[in-house]
C-alpha cells in the first residue's frame, strides 16, 4: 500500500479523492499497489465531509511523516504550493502537481530538486486536464524535432467565445453567463487575459524546446477586445474565432505569444467548443499531432493527476525522464516579425482598404448597423500591419489568422 | 552505442532509416545511446541504395549476432514476420512492430513471451501511423475505466471517402485516384473492405477492455457500397460519411466492429480530411479524449517506431507494461442489438416510409435525377430496422449515425 496526501480540497483535490474511491480496484490493478489517502490538507474546515478523518490543519505532520510518499499539490499559486512542493521534494517525497502558475514559474528549479533527490515532480494535469499531452511528447515524439506547438488551452475562454457565438452575445454577458455556470472564476482576469493560456504554452514550449519559458517574457492578448460583429464578419468569410497560445522554433530562437486567432471551419481546432481544449504538436517526421479533450473540469483534471500518481507509484525508485534547462528573455523572438494573414476590422471605405493593402478578402457579412467592414489582408508581419494601419486606416479589431505561411 | 536490425525494407522500413539518419542528434540524446543500424533484412536486393553494405539475406545471421538488441519487424503480415518476431523475442531481443495484422491476431503470445524473456515488444506504430494512441491509452488513461474507443482508423479508405466527396466522384474513381498517389495498394482489399480498420478497433480494444480480440469474430464493412447519392444526402443532413472502427463495453461484454457512419458537421471527426486518422477514447473521469494525426505515410509511421525503438532503448533492462489476456468470441456481444439512429436511401414513397417508421427526417437533397430520398430514423437496433425495411421499403444504403445514445 502507498500512502498519499492531498495538499488543497478545492475543485481538483476532491476530483482526485472522488476518482481514487470511484476506481480504486483498476487503479490498485493499474499501480500495482492500493494507493491510500492518508492525509488531506486545507485551511478550511470541512466537518460534514466523508473524509473529515483525513484532515490535518499542518503541512509539517504531512512532510515529517515517512510513509507519505507522494504528495499532490492541488493548491494552486506559487505561495504554499512553491514551498510545499520544495520541502515534499527536498523531504523526498514525489510530488504530483496540476499548478500551471507553478509549473511555468518554477519548474526548471523543481525539477531539479526531484533530480537530486531520485524523485519524481510531474504535472500532466497542469496543461489540458485530462488530455493526455505531456506524456506523449516526452515519450511519442521523440523522434521528431518539434518545429511548433500552439492550442486552445484555456477552457473558460473557449466556453465564453463558443457562447458569444451561439446566442449573439456580448462579451460581458457571456462571461457573466459562464461565472453563474461555474467556467469562469468570480475574478476572471487569468483566464480572460491570456494569463492561464500564457502559462500552459510556456510549460509545453520548455519541454518541447528544452530552455525554460519564462510567463512574464511573453506577450498575451486576452480576449475582451473581441465583439460580436467579429463573430459575424469571421463567420462568413468561413472562421471561427479562438484564443490560441502558440509557439515556434524560429532559427535558434524561440516565439512565443498568445492571442485571439481566426482558425478556418475546415480545421479540427475550430470544432473545439465550450470547454474543450486542443493542441498541436508539429513534428519533423510525424507532422501534426492533434490532441483534444476536456482542458479542465473536477474529473477530467483528476484523471490527469490520478494517472501521474499511478506512474510515480510503478516507478517508485525510478525517475521518469522530463525536464528542461535555463532560459531567458535572449531565447525568446519578436513575435511582430511573424509573417500571417490577418483578418481587420474597421469603418475605413474599402477604396482606401485597397489603396493601402492591395489585393484583400472583404468579408460578406454587411448586415451590421455601422459603416464598419471587415478584410483579410495578404502575408505581412504585425510591424508592416501596423504601418499600413497608420495611415489612416481605424482598426477596431485586428486578428492573425492561423495557417501555414 | 545500441545496435538493431531492420526486418524489411520497404516503406516503414527505409522511413525508420531515414528518420534515425535525419534525427540523429536529438535521437541519441532522448535515448541516452547512439542508435546504430548494423543490418537490413529484405528478400529484395537494393544494389544503388546508399545503404546496400547493411543488407544480409538470411535472418539468421540477425538472430545470431549477440551485439544486435532491438529488432524492427516492418515487413507486414503473419508469415516470416510471425516467425522472426518469435525467435528475436525469444533469443531476448527487442521487438518493435508497426504490424497490426501480426498484433490483432498473436499479439498476446508474442507479448506473452516478451514477458517471459524479459524483454520489449512494442507497437505504438501499428495504430494511426504517427498518432499517440497506445501509451496514451496505457499511461494516461490509467485512472479511467474506458467505457467506449472509435475512430477513423484507416488512411486509404479516408482518402477515397474526401475525395469521392469533393471531387463528386464515383467510389472506382476515387480508388484509382488513391492508386496513382501511392495512397492504396494495387490490391486494396484490406482498407477497403475494413479489414485493417478491424485490425487496429481488435488492438485498441485489446488494450482498452483486457482480452484479446480477435479480428476474424468481428463484423467488419467497408466503404465499397457507398455511393455519390450518399455523399450527397448526408451532406445536406450535415454530416459526412465515414468508416468508423467502433468498440464499447456493454456489461460484462465488449462489442466491437466495422462500418461506414455518418458522423456530424460539428465533431472533430468530420474534419478528419484524407489520410488523416483520428481515434476517440472515452473514460468514465477523463470524458472524450479525441487523438489525431497522419495515420500512415513513411515518416509519420516511422515517428512511432522509432519513438518505440527509444523507449526500447531507456528500458533494455524493465519491462514497459502493456498485455491482455486470452479472449474469445465469449466475450464479444451481437452488434445488431446497439441501439442508434439511421441513415437510409431508398426509392420508396415518403408516405410508406412514415407509415413504418413515424416521424423521421428527410434530406432536403432532391436533385437526384431519380425518385430516390434519404431520411434518419429514430434509435433503434439493426434488427428492428431490418425488419422495419422488410416490409416492403428497398433500402440502397443503410449507416449509423454515431452519437450518444
Amino acid at each position: 500500500m502507498i500512502k498519499i496526501a492531498i495538499l488543497g480540497y478545492g475543485v481538483v483535490g476532491t476530483g482526485v479523492a472522488a476518482v481514487l474511491e470511484r476506481n480504486r480496484e483498476l487503479i490498485t490493478q493499474n499501480a500495482g499497489h492500493e494507493i491510500h489517502v492518508k492525509y488531506i490538507l486545507d485551511i478550511r474546515d470541512f466537518p460534514d465531509s466523508p473524509r473529515k478523518v483525513l484532515f490535518v490543519a499542518h503541512f509539517d505532520e504531512i512532510l515529517n511523516d515517512p510513509e507519505v510518499k507522494i504528495v499532490v499539490e492541488v493548491i494552486g499559486g506559487t505561495g504554499a504550493a512553491l514551498d510545499y512542493t520544495r520541502k515534499s521534494l527536498n523531504a523526498g517525497k514525489s510530488v504530483i502537481s496540476s499548478n500551471k502558475e507553478l509549473v511555468a514559474e518554477f519548474g526548471n528549479e523543481l525539477m531539479n530538486i526531484a533530480a537530486e533527490k531520485g524523485v519524481n515532480y510531474l504535472f500532466e494535469a497542469s496543461v489540458g486536464g485530462a488530455i493526455p499531452i505531456i506524456r506523449p511528447l516526452v515519450q511519442c515524439m521523440t523522434a521528431n524535432i518539434i518545429s511548433e506547438i500552439y492550442g486552445i488551452l484555456n477552457g473558460t475562454t473557449n466556453y465564453i467565445l463558443t457562447s458569444m457565438e451561439k446566442n449573439n452575445a456580448k462579451y460581458s454577458a457571456a462571461l457573466l453567463e459562464a461565472q453563474k455556470k461555474g467556467y469562469a472564476e468570480s475574478d476572471p482576469t487569468a483566464d480572460v487575459e491570456g494569463h492561464d493560456t500564457c502559462r500552459k504554452i510556456c510549460i509545453l514550449s520548455s519541454i518541447a524546446f528544452g530552455k525554460h519559458i519564462h510567463p512574464k517574457y511573453i506577450q498575451t492578448q486576452g480576449i475582451k477586445e473581441i465583439e460580436i460583429a467579429d463573430m459575424h464578419m469571421t463567420k462568413s468569410l468561413g472562421y471561427r474565432i479562438k484564443l490560441l497560445g502558440r509557439s515556434r522554433l524560429t532559427g535558434d530562437k524561440i516565439l512565443v505569444f498568445v492571442a485571439p486567432h481566426l482558425v478556418s471551419d475546415h480545421s479540427v481546432l475550430s470544432d473545439i467548443d465550450d470547454v474543450m481544449n486542443a493542441a498541436v504538436i508539429r513534428g519533423n517526421a510525424s507532422g501534426d499531432i492533434v490532441l483534444c479533450g476536456a482542458g479542465a473540469g473536477k474529473l477530467p483534471t483528476a484523471s490527469a493527476v490520478v494517472a501521474d500518481i499511478i506512474d510515480a507509484v510503478r516507478h517508485m525508485h525510478a525517475r521518469r525522464w522530463i525536464g528542461w534547462s535555463e532560459g531567458g528573455k535572449e531565447n525568446l523572438s519578436d513575435h511582430k516579425l511573424l509573417e500571417s494573414a490577418w483578418y481587420v476590422r474597421t469603418d475605413a471605405p474599402k477604396e482606401k482598404v485597397e489603396r493601402e493593402f492591395g489585393s484583400v478578402i472583404f468579408a460578406p457579412f454587411n448586415q451590421h448597423p455601422s459603416a464598419e467592414i471587415a478584410f483579410i489582408t495578404s502575408v505581412i508581419n504585425e510591424k508592416k500591419l501596423d504601418y499600413l494601419l497608420s495611415r489612416d486606416i481605424t482598426a477596431m479589431s485586428k486578428f492573425r489568422i492561423l495557417g501555414d505561411y
